[in-house]
């Protein structure tokens, strides 16, 4: 069953800007998309999976290591190198309800019983390796699960400690969280931990309203038809995302920007330097996808919102919203582009 | 033991309307219902099952498969293809105090400890396949299962991740819940995916309630001879739902009816766009239950109610009911009808 | 131990007719027993048990079925049927802290270990089959069990999805729960469920007083000999309850009956439908046990209290309580009487 | 370790009549011991047990049933009698965080485990019968643990329903429970099933403490000597109330005192009439340990504290404690004495 | 490693002179150290252990009985008795987390699985047997846990009944346990029972303070250099702690001791008279101590405030605290001093 | 993967001040670093780490023993001893979710499962013997699970007491925590058994923040490179640590310095003398570091704030912070400096 097409997605210019920034550089953290409900955050973020290549795996291993580079931590490859094949980017749903121990991988029971060795059964973790893992409501996921997702996206390994088990597997991965701030929001020690944060809103406008309906509704009715009509456009944001990812290196990052980076920050008071670390990578992937060869105010600009709007304390003195504030911010700082 | 027929329930229309909207395209979302407590939820919906005709289905499938196109998630027709046989459509109660286990299905554990084998032992959500799966006082369900029912009710398919096992099965179905609003809501970001909502009150006039009485005691003291005497009937609804959904995919939804509901989604402020898409996909099956070949204005005004109650925000300034606001809504959109 | 005989309880007429009622019409629901603590709730319902003639069973099924009639549910006779013998109609009293799968039955964990076979072990629902269930202090249950229970009561039959287990059995039993108001209300969901609902008191007369103590003390130092006095009364009894039952579908219920009930209903603005149906139930039953061949104003006007008490909204202008309400609601619809 | 001799306690008198009568007729049901923290409570009870003669049991009965009338639920003497011998009266304590299998029962996991069979274990419940059962700080235990000790202690047999087990085993014990108000009270419900409730205070005079001090000092500085020198006292004590027993059916309750007791208990206004049945029981066993033939005036005197004060509603109108409103009622229902 | 010397522990005079008046006489009940964080509660008991002589036990009985008397109770030495051994006073700690089932002891599980058997495994209470039991921040531990362990301390033996296991062992031993006021009391019914009550607190004059630190210091760098600095008072400290146990059951107490005590603890006002029993058995051990032959005015003056601290109520109308009060009664009572 | 580089670290003097002297004396108690999120706290930890030289370890010993001293409680070494290799300094994360089993060390299952032997599997508190545990967010730990650790690492030990398992083995660490005192605090009783307490803030100055990105940056695209360009500084550092050890023994603490270090803590109010301890401790280290051979008052004003900010009482007439407090107070008692 073929997903909605990437490109087929009405208006949300942010968060489509946020994902594809995420796969040209993991390495900037999760992205956390939150808004009103029913604003098709679910389907792009299976929309931007569809759109990826096939990946190379060795064939068995758990973890889809890469043939040409198994990962230092894989316990597979680790025992010798198979065969490999091309497989789908992994795409995983932490399912609502799933039990610490699917997530982190568990003793396997199976052959704990029968054959008396003590085994580790991989859990989602493993199977996201190099692909996604989408969490929907992740505001309403406990929060020490989240700290586990978060920490391991960022350190790329999953450290088991647990049912006599002790081990460390390599779980690289693009953490996507989508959430409703009405339901209660993350606490600020974990939303800090995301790369990106967008809004969605509801478009207001009749006419794309009335585009998003009959999109959506032709799909449904005709998926494979609906599909086949966005598929050049879809195959040329392909391009555009592997050759972003390979000139990513060559991107270079003016002192100009760095500096810009810090007063922003600065004059936001936001807490430590994730948000100027992120500011220049994001600014710099989205360079990337640009064409462009190094990271210019504009693009500091376009990333200012994601980048930081999640990192701000609040404010008892200033009750507009953190988008304001950091637009605000961006003028004062960056001049009003 | 026959259930009570569905004609011969008295009043209730927009729940019976509905109901049967649901039975024409079940993708309009689960139906709610809620009200007085004794005011015939549960006997509705028992009604509404016993008058579908009968559905050829594989024997031996846990799933319940069509013989002529098997799911593509169904581990049990995937394995090659049996026998088929008619079956009654499948009505599945939750019971209350199942256990997530029940309802998802879990691991076969007399297979596990006879022959070591990790084997599925499918749930209630497999049962359902094809059919009703109906909840009663749904509101005081836990709110991680209405949200795990709702995620299957919308994908179709049950996802599988614990105890070790991993795996996914199809789960169509037509999820029913009905509550009552004195006992504690569900929560917006829950009720915004049931399709439809309906009130049901109590009678207040004599007559009605006399006759309700005396059906039911009629029906009590005899079911065949109360059936019979409701067949034909019955047989008559059985033959319209079916040419409903024969004629389904030809009714059109002219761009007029698209921007009217639009204006009416704007007017009332709902979030995202499941408004809009529940009311074109409602009205359109109406107008196939009504042989009509297009939505008119007339079917959105008939379907509002249902379609969007529920997804209403609460405005402190405007302290009117729900059913109050989106009929006030649809005569300044729509006219006064 | 002979139970102390129902003839020879003191006063407390209301509690002893809706008991009557409940054995003449099981179909009326469930009877709730409320007031004073030691005013000899669970005596009397163990006097009507012991009242009752023996009825014929199947021997060895766990259900008790009729030989003559099986329930179509039954799991044990499906299987073919076998010799019949006399029991006591089956009392069952829920102790307090039974778990819920000794109420509902659970998986036979003996045959489980001992021959890995997944078979049932039926529970008190399954004792409880044609005969009654008693729960003493229903408020202080678990509101989940005591909806179980209900579900149950209403429909005849237990449907059970535990530990891998999924099977239906007949439960026929007449639910009896005594409770005391002080301690925590059941919630009104629950209340409206029971058929009948009746008030006990201690009596404030010294000579009856002094009879109840008299009585107890000389039941309890010759229980043989103190039985013996009652003998003939019981046997009286007896005979009125088994003729009323082979009256009771030749009771007629006048159009006027039925039209009485829902003004009174009206009047008092019970929810749903239920106390109607109870009203011309119980009122039959009344009828059947007078030897009258339709039901009257007066059979209404003396089980109206029973039935509709339990069913009343608060009214926050209205400071009086149920029963006094119920009689005034009485006087205006049926006349003084 | 000889027990502290019961002659030897200094003051207390009212616990210790509660108790010797207890002793005389268990039929009164429960005492329930409430006040000062280091008065002797547990003393007490201790005591009396060890003031009763020796009993003879059937060997090997885990229920200590009297060879000449085992008890009919005795599911050990139901297979044969065997030998007797001559046991003391048992005393169980029920430890502090003692589980409800313990108390009530549970499968006897060694034979389930080695043998496959599903056996019953008796618990402290079995161990009790025929003796006492003595609860520390009854008011700390959870309510539905006190529930069913006072199910058990008033039926006399213990009713087992748990883990696939269905037995019943003769419980026939005085419960003796210890509490401290401070501490938070017992809910009515379970206080008005103790059948008598007594105070105890620390003593005032310093003649009296010192004389406490030094019974004890000198007990626990040679148990042996100490007791010896009251062993003549406890003996006449033994048999004061081994003539009550026998004495106690022929003790006569006038009707004017069955008068004096309902008029005392409307006077104070106690729910349903086990304030009366108490009265007349508790006189009755005062008598008999008086040598009375007949229950006075003044016997109804001396119990009327004990077998009410925990019977009060809460009146707000009158402040004074429930001892002292049990006095006044006593004062003007039967005159100042 | 050898513990800080006790006559090494600089000021603290309370709190050493409780830890001897309990190693003295055991039956004076537990101590509670209460008072700032810090303050060497805990070293002072591992110093007090480590003063007293080696006892001799029997080898390998779990309980260490002496040869020459073993504890009517012990299960062990009840099957014959072996060879003995010296062996140093046991200090158990009860570490943080410690389950009650290692508490208490429980099933031996090993000998379960692998023999069938149904073995007790002792716990830590078997181990203190004879010895000191150590609760650091007591008023951290769950209310019936302390419950417990004062109960067992108490009584000098522990009852197990769990997990199907039914026994009894020796557990005579000193409870010691430290806590913080600060972080939640224990409930007065709790105090009550401990013995002796004394707070410590930081010292405030500077040479005191050196003196403390440069102790500590120099023990933590020379441990065995540091103890033979101190051994010579080490062992005078011990032969006076045995010459008080073996004169102590000859002092007397004269009855204007008596009456004193009981005069102090009417005009304190504590419950019961556990307070006077205290006063006796510490002051007796204390003259013991001194090499007095009888209790005199001023044994009781240094022992009251440890003794009755803990037994007072809360007094709203005396704002003053427990030390204080304690103090103003001595004064009152006992004159000046 | 090579770590970043200590001596990379930019500003945040206290903190790595701190850890230097916790590697050259263990025992001054654990560190705790608090502060705002992102300023680089687990960096730091892993990076101390990396400085230190490999350390000599028995082969096989789970508590990586020192060959030529093995700890006197190593269950392993006492049965012998074997081989022996350098390993690099242990360096234990407390991940999120671990269970204590995982942490203090559990019954080894598969042992008992397959050979019936109850082995003990040792848990992260043995790997981190003669290492650093290191816990992230230590303020969202429970409380007793901090309790465990702080007592583990101030003895030395870690006694077991769980699951049939009681045994003893070294686990003699640094106990390194991290948290936001945002996010609450830990208790008083526990915050004062630390060690040393640091703040770390994010920098402000604009060169500062650049210089912090810019060096993240090199380090994440090429690693190996960076680190090489530190590695003549990390060698230096890791010199002046290990001639610091060696040195330590002979640092003199001066009687001016001890008293300065009274008056500091009286000045402050700080309960108990552990204050003081530390001062004296970690001034000492300090100077080792320093290359000094008595403690100076500088060294008391360097690390007073680090000693002593965790040990105050909250004022509630003093409303500046900690640290704003200890420094007047060393300026007060130590001199502006």
């Amino acid at each position: 069953m073929p997903a909605f097409p990437f490109t087929a997605i009405v208006a949300q210019e942010e968060m489509k800007r946020a994902l594809l920034i995420a796969a040209v550089d993991p390495s900037v953290g999760g992205v956390l998309v939150f808004g009103d409900r029913g604003t098709g955050k679910s389907t792009a973020i299976r929309a931007l999976a569809a759109l990826l290549p096939k990946i190379r795996a060795v064939v068995d291993c758990p973890y889809s290591c890469a043939p040409e580079s198994p990962a230092a931590e894989c316990p597979h490859c680790a025992r010798g190198r198979g065969k490999s094949h091309l497989i789908p980017v992994p795409v995983v749903d932490l399912p609502l309800g799933a039990t610490e121990d699917r997530v982190v991988g568990a003793l396997d029971l199976e052959r704990a019983l029968t054959r008396g060795e003590k085994a580790f059964e991989p859990g989602l973790l493993a199977r996201a390796n190099r692909g996604f893992l989408y969490i929907d409501e992740v505001n309403l996921l406990e929060d020490h699960l989240v700290d586990l997702l978060l920490d391991v996206a960022a350190s790329g390994v999953n450290t088991v400690e647990r049912e006599g088990l002790s081990l460390r597997h390599p779980a690289r991965f693009v953490l996507v969280g989508s959430g409703n701030p009405e339901e209660g929001e993350l606490r600020p020690q974990l939303l800090d931990r995301f790369g990106l944060a967008c809004e969605v809103t509801t478009p207001t406008d009749i006419p794309t309203r009335i585009e998003v309906v009959r999109r959506r509704d032709a799909y449904e009715r005709d998926r494979d038809g609906f599909c086949a009509g966005h598929a050049k456009a879809e195959k040329a944001l392909q391009k555009t995302i592997l050759s972003a990812r390979e000139r990513l290196d060559a991107v270079t990052v003016p002192d100009t920007a760095l500096e810009d980076a810090a007063r922003l920050c600065l004059a936001l008071g936001t807490d430590g330097l994730r948000g100027e670390l992120t500011l220049m990578r994001t600014a710099r992937a989205l360079a990337a996808l640009d064409g462009a060869e190094a990271v210019t105010t504009a693009h500091l600009r376009q990333v200012a919102p994601s980048a930081l709007r999640h990192r701000l304390r609040r404010n008892p003195l200033d009750e507009s919203g953190s988008t304001a504030r950091v637009a605000r911010a961006v003028e004062e700082v960056l001049g009003a582009g």
